[in-house]
């Protein structure tokens, strides 16, 4: 999908966010929104035809850590979300083991771990994320479980696209159930996280904290795209998602990216934004699962 | 109070809003948002010593006016937020007419009212507004009434400040019981609205289409920001505010504008935004009353 013009006013408050985290001195956070601004001031537009978002905003975190002088302004905050979200792992593993229906759960609280964001992560501690996620659980979740389950069963090798520190943690759980959807044989499934750091996006560290090398093969997509922008990943990334019979991407940098190429792409994601909302015809805040 | 760096964001929103009410044309909306964009880029803002809100939001606004050739992109939306609050007045004024106290019922309509605004108004019909406003008469409420009772029973001369469009009609329920409040004589009330067109602001046709003529004396400040920058004002309206022993100011730009003036200024207002709540320090969306 293309970004539109409410985009770019997003831009920017992602850019005060970010120069923010990088400095407290008026004079480095003027410095940093200055050349944003003559950026966007100078960015092409003609008939309002935007790239997709995550082309976007991985140009201006860019331009940002350049001007910044920081190579990754959201490591802390990465660190502090994951080990929120490890506190709760074993209260939430104890919630699968005991549903009726573990897949589902774990898809249900997959899709719920995307509530952990920059945005809203930054100063909360582990029982108010507990009760975001515990919330997530009960708010209306659009999509069809049966073809999800469907598509798990019947995939020999799932690529699952990773979004955020954090919520990568509640991706584990997932992706341990989908280590065991097939009655015949375990399914494989590779995890992909970003290839450098960009925003709150999962990266290798991260994976290895939240434990996801222990239940799957993990690689980077070589790009920093807070997405999954094929011609800017690595060849050795695109050959696993060409070989994947599945790929389960979440997230919104995920659907922005992925939402009109061809291929076995489930999303899960909240869409968080108005702009992705519309697109996707769903109220902003709308857990979705869909093709 | 000064402007942050989270005003230039919502500027940039406030264009993209003020571009598509100009024109659908992707050409027109580009030609807005880059002269925005453009302006933005060369803002002084050293040490980020950023003027108050209202005086960006005039310039951003004279700018849009200007490159999109249009004098009052939201004649239209004020016309309608009239015609609709205008719909809940019969049924307001019975609610305070049959209410334990008059006044503070009509004073808490009047911040209720604050709620009808342009960004949550544009598609909703009188069955919502009245839900709107019913809500806001459930949420919490900050301020000190008997202060405010004390102020309004001893004032000779109010100057009521109003603030949009819509809104204007449920502040002319407050405007009339303070013409009653006091017990040996009528007070003489003065309501101030905007000298020109500026967003959803109320001008003088918006008061007479709210009836407030019929009322009190109503004067025009002479400027076209969306506040009370003084020295922006016409030297009529500022002789009035330095005789008026009370000012009512309603909504955020009359805060912004006013909130480090001297003299005897009660402001009424939902902190909608995070910059003006978190200067108050209140939640977002508080209903305020506060001097």
């Amino acid at each position: 999908m293309k970004a539109t013009l409410d985009c770019i006013p997003c831009c920017l408050r992602q850019a005060v966010d970010t120069a923010r985290l990088i400095s407290s001195r008026p004079e480095d956070q003027e410095k940093i929104i200055r050349a944003v601004l003559q950026w966007l001031a100078g960015l092409e537009m003609a008939g309002l035809d935007l790239p997709v978002p995550p082309k976007l905003t991985q140009h201006l975190h860019r331009l940002i850590r350049e001007v910044g002088g920081m190579a990754d302004p959201y490591q802390a905050m990465k660190e502090y979300e994951n080990e929120v979200a490890l506190q709760l792992l074993p209260e939430l593993r104890a919630q699968i083991s005991t549903a009726a229906d573990p897949l589902l759960m774990a898809l249900r609280l997959a899709i719920a771990g995307n509530v952990i964001d920059a945005g809203v992560f930054g100063h909360i501690d582990a029982a108010q994320v507990q009760q975001a996620v515990r919330q997530a659980l009960t708010e209306p979740f659009v999509g069809d479980v049966e073809d999800f389950r469907r598509a798990v069963s019947e995939a020999h090798h799932i690529l699952y696209l990773a979004d955020n520190a954090g919520e990568i943690v509640l991706d584990r759980l997932l992706i341990e159930q989908l280590s065991l959807s097939s009655p015949t044989q375990p399914t494989r499934v590779t995890v992909a996280v970003r290839g450098r750091p960009i925003i709150n996006d999962a990266t290798i560290a991260d994976a290895v904290a939240a434990g996801i090398d222990q239940v799957a093969e993990v690689i980077d997509n070589g790009s920093d795209a807070p997405g999954t922008l094929l011609a800017d990943c690595s060849a050795t990334f695109r050959a696993v998602f060409e070989a994947a019979d599945l790929v389960i991407a979440k997230g919104q940098g995920n659907f922005e990216s992925l939402s009109d190429e061809p291929g076995n792409i489930l999303f899960l994601l909240k869409a968080k934004c108005p702009v992705v909302a519309n697109y996707l015809g769903v109220a902003p805040g709308t857990q979705v699962l869909t093709r």
